[in-house]
């Protein structure tokens, strides 16, 4: 059983209830943010919770809680859940998924915002199988641009449109493009690798933490490069992955028909793999 | 006190609430549609209901209950509403407002729909205040086009992300252009009047009901356009108005710093309020 916050309340989240008024609910106008605890510690919390508040600016939401609040109240969660879990006798998950949500609130005329809503949720974490890190995934190409790319809105409309266009070409998910410049996939970053040159996005984009840690970890043994990359790259590209809080680094193997280098996981995402499962490993 | 249905419970509205792992809530997947009862009868509901059927249909969402056992419930909300109120001693509001809103529904990993959530919530209308109808509205111009502006989703972010800008022009709402080209208003439709011909915007809109009722109310006096309408025809226009459920028909008479006509409302719009008027005295 997992536990979660809501306006000043602590209980199981399958207790938890959003008033029917809620603008999150009827407008779409919400924002929210969700990382993971390693070792029982929230991974990067300096970064997501600048990014959190980051979006409620854009958003003109105020942040009804502080960041040390907001810490004290992730350990919290944290800790209930996992000693409901152990009760019913299973293996305690150190680990957890933190989602956070801020709405414009509850709105008596179902436009203006009054005072935000704020869940904050631990949940389960869904880990990537196994065996797509061993074979890498396939992506499709879709011809669009996320607005507000940069702000964590809720605004996940399109991915859930493609699901089914997702599954028959038996794809893990979708990769935006405009015009030929290429920006990230539906909920996690994109990276190509060419010689010793890493490169990834620059704009029209979510700035992920996990691509913050990789563009790091990769400084002393690449060259990283930030800038627009475009669809024509692919077709010399060594390799392509994808970053996010729970793919972590993600090989691309097959993008549409394009078979990314020689089809299997290149030796670079590997490596890239590694650093990370190290980092996380003592955090 | 008003009444709602949440997935086959009627209850009071502010007992009702949704979990918090609904798609609208967590990733803005939802639609909605609005419209009011006149003399206790819904206004327009064969194309509210195709509208909506519609809506659901573009977000691969399948309506959970038919059009008769809607109109139903529909109905028994009106009466347990107004049963309410009249308890209280308060005059009976005959009229309400009624809000559809359909979400992917609850969803394990917070992607993939499962089965949607289906709202429908008897609402107090809130009617426009008498001086803007006697006076006109001003509305602000927004580089903008509303993606998938067909489907009556639950994206209005961009409206409320404009709140402070509308209010800080002392305007009432913003009006959508992109490249010189007009589309609608955040929540209502758009027209022109240029001698005997009236216009309305043909694409990138919510195919408006009352927008329909206006064209079909005008079509014996008027000579009417769906066409592309465009920034520069503002000049010379001698009215503008904006049509919705709400709205009705509402002068504009000022967009950003132009006045439309000579400032004032116009005969024409006058003309098609009191025939609407005269539609629904009687329907």
């Amino acid at each position: 059983m997992f536990y979660g916050y809501f306006n000043g309340t602590i209980a199981p989240t399958d207790q938890l209830a959003v008033g029917i008024t809620d603008l999150g609910l009827l407008r779409g106008y919400g924002l929210f943010d969700y990382f993971l605890t390693y070792n029982g510690r929230p991974f990067q919390w300096d970064w997501y919770w600048a990014r959190f508040q980051n979006s409620a600016s854009r958003m003109h939401l105020k942040l009804p809680l502080g960041k040390d609040e907001t810490y004290a109240i992730v350990m919290k969660l944290v800790e209930r859940s996992n000693e409901a879990i152990s009760k019913t006798g299973k293996a305690t998950p150190t680990d957890v998924g933190i989602r956070f949500v801020l709405t414009g609130g509850y709105s008596a005329d179902s436009i203006s915002v009054e005072k935000p809503n704020l869940l904050i949720l631990a949940e389960m974490i869904h880990p990537v199988p196994a065996i797509q890190y061993e074979q890498g995934i396939k992506v499709i190409l879709d011809e669009y641009v996320r607005e507000m790319a940069e702000v964590k809105s809720t605004d996940y409309k399109r991915v859930i449109l493609m699901a089914e266009a997702i599954r028959a070409a038996r794809a893990s998910d979708i990769l935006y493009q405009k015009g030929g410049e290429i920006s990230e996939l539906s909920r996690s970053n994109f990276f190509i690798v060419k010689g010793e040159k890493i490169s990834t996005p620059d704009r029209h984009i979510l700035h992920g933490i996990t691509r913050k840690t990789v563009m790091q970890l990769a400084q002393s043994d690449f060259q990283v490069e930030e800038r627009p990359v475009l669809l024509s790259e692919l077709y010399d590209a060594d390799e392509a992955f994808t970053t996010s809080s729970t793919k972590k680094i993600l090989p691309i193997t097959q993008i549409g028909e394009l078979t990314i280098g020689d089809g299997h996981v290149g030796p670079k995402s590997k490596f890239l793999l590694e650093r990370f499962d190290e980092l996380v490993k003592t955090w």
